[in-house]
């Protein structure tokens, strides 16, 4: 089955917004056996999207088209969808009551730009928006299913899993296809792409049904596995062989797996192991924190983080000894054992961790140049410091300190508390 | 001059990758007068890609090729390219020196992968990759100028730059292009799209060389102004005329211009005011911290913030008195108070900040359900804490309630100090 998608928006052409509904319907769909074979994004200008709806409809079986039905006059994708099927538009009583009973819990009333919206192409079938005033319709063109669907991300996502995918289903058991699909992502952190490929590499002959793929994602790079077979098992063993195989060959790299991210990772095992983490942040600026209160249900293990900028809270925050931070500079070793160890005793945790470094672009010097990171980590069996030498610029700097103190956090509670 | 876009790569259609080139490559394209017409996305499959360059070259001026030309079996693009163009692939002595002279640099070999990226169609113009292996060419295809580009953001974005928008430029030139075009963001925040709308539509038929937009980035909300003209002048003027008319219908919910953000905004005002900030997080974990400090030299006004998840830290940090949690819970704008007040003690700085709240999913009660936040501000004028209800998932929750302190701050610290 050919699926493509049409996405319309001058906003998606011109730099305002980045096509996110996409990258996510992508995903669903490969759980349903499918994957999208093309992608075209045109403006709000009729002809280009006349010119579309006809092609698309012509080379594939289903297209799933977003955007463009909304009340402002740069609105065109109903309009242009009935002149494509060659009928009128007609109003939808159905989906005007849905509209006037939202806007009356609001006491707002209904004007004519509202009205534009509940009208769709004659004939066509109807599903109604749980999330805003367009509904969704469905017209075939041609030997084509075309889905329309409003733009806006909520609204797109709840009508794709409400009346898409299972569509999609349906078709799929109507042609009596049959090849399964199976997904997983290894997510690994500081190791670079070209070595990552070069690890796996050797693996591609012995799984001709894994496809494997590349994403960087800095810091983490990620090995994609899609696995095909004719059952929904045959993709699943197929996926899981090559699994068994790569993760040797990643090492503590690897870090997560799907939809786990490094935050939750390290607060599963905190949780696991009913062990606390309290921070002491300067150039991450409290970005630790907020990776780790990310999670719901964070206050069972992270207990809090000093972001201690200026060198006078690095004192009265977390204990810093003035005479420390006059002898070896914010940026220095002893400093971030002291950071790490008063958050800890201030916080009574588990564990701490503390974070000084230079994320530029200014305050680099010969000795300590932009990207010098020095990392804490105090636990209960002591304390230890590293030294680092990040790359890149502040943000890349910031972002890959963060990680490499979690990192170090994730290698020290795996399995059960000693 | 129609401008079309062609990304290649399954990372693109499989949900493994939002393509952030293209909306970079958009604005860029902008600010040259131009605009892309089109944006293709197709999988790495010879046929499908072959089949889009042959559509593409027929209908643009200039086509933008993106991504497949890595060193892997699924990088395609060279090879096909050269198949549309009937030329056979030539190895490019200057790209391979390069080659040689990077890996050398790190201590490695090339291998015969490498050597696949520096092979390109015969007769097409090579321009080195000053940030990679895979040199960018150009290619003629019909009438139109095709454009191959490595996909890797940093890659494609120094080539665009460098090698891309000067040849789009010329092609201007030649062909007497005449027309402008200038492009302006009002950002705006806690004002609803629909609001937004309905305050600028009156502007619309006054303003008829500007195309108004909207695009929403939760909370912010933002008002695109495009004006086009015959001359940048004549372009320039049409905007600052639409520009001027639609600030007074926003008042004090545009906070930013163009590139700047809520943080810069909060950074520049408390530096030109040579004030201080200090912070008292708790729902928010970091986050407020995290986005003061994406800006360079934020050291000049940021001095740090607590984050106290835990109670006690809420205690020994930033001073908040034993009883007052005991008797009015954390969440509480007694504490809300106290956190502000001791922040701002213990820092020593012009102003403190302090959000205590309950981001959910779990937590909530029927006196203080999920979304309820506290927000305390004290400065040289006083304290006031102002309560708030915000709705949507944990990750909407903290995010307003951290641009919710910063645009109060942002309106305390206007013009001069007092």
């Amino acid at each position: 089955m050919r699926i493509e998608a049409l996405c319309t928006g001058d906003e998606l052409l011109t730099g305002v917004t980045t096509d996110t509904n996409s990258t996510w319907f992508q995903e669903q769909l490969l759980a349903h056996g499918e994957q999208v074979a093309r992608t075209t994004v045109v403006g709000d200008v009729r002809e280009e999207i006349l010119e579309a709806l006809r092609t698309l409809s012509a080379r594939a079986d289903v297209v799933l088209v977003s955007g463009g039905l909304g009340p402002t006059a740069d609105d065109l994708t109903a309009e242009v969808a009935a002149e494509a099927a060659g009928v009128p538009l007609v109003l939808h009583p159905g989906a005007l009551e849905q509209l006037r009973e939202r806007f009356a819990r609001r006491g707002l009333t209904v004007t004519e730009n509202n009205i534009k919206q509940v009208k769709v192409p004659e004939g066509a079938e109807v599903v109604l928006n749980p999330a805003g005033s367009a509904p969704m319709f469905v017209l075939r063109l041609g030997k084509a299913v075309l889905f329309f669907l409003p733009g806006v991300p909520r609204e797109y996502r709840a009508l794709v899993d409400a009346a898409v995918l299972p569509r999609i289903d349906a078709l799929r058991a109507e042609r009596g296809e049959t090849g399964f699909r199976a997904l997983r992502l290894l997510k690994t952190v500081f190791l670079a792409e070209s070595h990552l490929d070069a690890r796996v590499r050797p693996l591609f002959a012995a799984h001709p049904r894994v496809t494997f793929g590349f994403r960087t994602h800095f810091p983490e790079n990620h090995l994609k596995l899609l696995a095909a077979g004719r059952t929904a098992e045959e993709a699943r063993e197929a996926l899981e062989a090559a699994d068994a195989a790569a993760r040797p060959l990643l090492g503590d790299h690897l870090f997560a797996v799907d939809g786990e991210t490094m935050a939750s990772v390290v607060g599963r095992q905190l949780l696991a192991r009913r062990e606390t983490v309290a921070l002491a942040e300067s150039c991450t600026g409290g970005r630790i924190g907020d990776m780790l209160t990310g999670s719901a249900g964070a206050s069972a293990y992270f207990l809090g983080s000093a972001v201690t900028y200026a060198n006078d809270l690095k004192e009265s925050w977390v204990g810093v000894a003035h005479e420390t931070l006059v002898v070896n500079g914010a940026v220095s070793e002893p400093v971030a054992r002291e950071m790490a160890r008063g958050a800890r005793a201030s916080a009574a945790s588990t564990w701490a961790l503390s974070v000084t470094g230079i994320a530029g672009p200014d305050g680099g010097s010969a000795e300590k140049p932009v990207g010098t990171v020095f990392i804490g980590l105090e636990g209960p069996e002591g304390a230890e410091v590293r030294a680092h030498r990040f790359h890149g610029d502040r943000e890349q700097i910031r972002t890959a300190s963060a990680y490499a103190a979690l990192d170090w956090l994730r290698l020290s509670t795996r399995g059960t508390a000693s």
